[in-house]
């Protein structure tokens, strides 16, 4: 079975792992790059970084960013330096960006990269970012306008939402537009529509190609609030409605065969799996995995 | 008493050290930047470096390079993703060169950003890059033809010498002229004539500059041999005579008004004190820095 995932970042990233353990390293992940950002002059993905680093088991957990044990000395001597010190590159993460950034600079596409850097960490799966193209994400806020994604999550705290503004034109990498056209089974991942699955829904074609096929998704609201992250506050700004799966499952307008949400969260209009869908330990993810898996199996028949 | 004075690495660093102790921080220090490299898409300025974190107290004296207990995290995943390994960069000072990178990306000349760096680690003395433009030097091998420096000197460990090639028409930066205008004395550290002196005298005007100021140099050559580095080797190449003190005058050729050598060292043809001319403790440095002092002091009068 050809499986393809999109990802955004911790929750996405959960998910990913424990589909790339069910079907023994046979997945595509197609990963929301939106969030991209230069920061210190490097180019950091941090979708991508977390997906490959949680596929390699060696990402923090925790934190939900970056590499479990690593340390930040050189991010400590450039705040002592003056440097901006809100976004936190641990040393070992360090050179994650620094081969990126120099490959980036040789005129190596970013798919390129990202494929030798999971070949090194171990990753079995196939990691696609969604675009080569810079393609980023505009938080329109109410207090500061637009924002940079990072600078709204991370600088600024996610303050109250107005609207996302997306790029318009941005190619999808070739070869995620033809995984998904050979793709049995797509899954969503649980990441936040808005910001994470929207950029990849938004490329020219992808919301197309994604309609010819199965599409499973997992809700990322549990009982009326987030897993992980300000998705909670931003649906009734953006969807004029309370937080809930229901909301998610519109939000996808459609585009969605069945849908696995946690027990108690029952939604219309679909198919769906109720069931424990928060991934707390690692045994979950892989228990979820083969649940969404049986959905897609069910919806494809 | 206005003293500036030229620097390569190591040699040169150490008594620039001891020279800001013996003026009180009021020390002007022209570094040579032809050994500058990129390496992992970063801005390096090697020497520099050195005499930033030698003045700060924080250089690893043992090495001659980087930051004393610097850990090398980002450098061992470098390795392992197959980046070239071959020069060391420690997780902190990683800061200086993204920091530097980043500021020259922004279009920050180079003294503008060593001055920040410089304040930041707490050295006093004013360091000044030779240049505001890229001055590289480039080293004439039997084996492998021309090689940049660090290539020469680092990755091939400094293979048999048959010629340095710097760059033409590379302006000096206008503050080291100005240093060397004011000056009352210039000092020449004992460093590597060819590679690490040579590109700063070659910088228009700056010979010319210093032929009207008096010059006290310390030979680097101690004995025959070079208190560090390839210097033995490359005198017969290049000048054609046995490696001494004596060889190092004669290629300062008539820019040297009064010369430190080793005891058992001594040289003819401008007054000269023969002392202890190897830094091997702290208190050697400034000892070294009140001799060359006095000794300027009496080629003045």
């Amino acid at each position: 079975m050809n499986v393809v995932a999109l990802s955004g970042g911790v929750g996405g990233a959960r998910l990913v792992e424990g589909l790339c353990r069910a079907l023994d390293g046979k997945l595509t992940v197609i990963v929301n790059t939106g969030d991209d950002c230069r920061h210190w002059g490097l180019a950091i993905c941090p979708d991508l970084d977390t997906v490959m680093y949680t596929l390699a088991g060696v990402g923090d957990a925790a934190r939900g960013w970056g590499l479990r044990g690593d340390t930040f000395t050189a991010h400590e001597a450039m705040r002592a330096f003056g440097e901006p010190a809100w976004f936190s590159l641990g040393d070992r993460d360090l050179a994650t960006h620094l081969t990126r950034t120099a490959a980036l600079a040789r005129g190596e596409p970013l798919d390129a990269v990202t494929a030798r850097l999971s070949a090194a960490l171990g990753v079995t799966a196939r990691v696609l970012p969604m675009s080569n193209e810079p393609a980023p994400t505009l938080v329109d806020t109410t207090e500061h306008g637009l924002l940079p994604f990072q600078e709204w999550l991370v600088l600024r705290r996610a303050p109250e939402v107005r609207g996302v503004v997306l790029p318009s034109g941005v190619a999808a990498l070739p070869a995620a537009r033809q995984a998904i056209d050979a793709a049995d089974l797509v899954v969503i991942g649980p990441s936040n529509p808005y910001v994470s699955i929207e950029p990849i829904l938004a490329l020219p074609g992808v919301r197309d190609a994604l309609s010819r096929r199965p599409v499973v998704a997992v809700s990322p609201i549990v009982g009326g609030a987030a897993v992980k992250g300000p998705l909670a506050e931003m649906i009734p700004r953006l969807s004029g409605v309370a937080p809930s799966a229901q909301a998610i499952l519109d939000r996808y307008d459609g585009l969605v065969s069945a849908f696995v949400v946690e027990r108690g969260d029952e939604i219309r209009g679909v198919p769906s799996l109720a069931t424990d869908a928060v991934m707390r330990a690692p045994e979950d993810r892989l228990r979820l995995a083969r649940e969404v898996l049986d959905l897609g199996a069910r919806v494809r028949r």
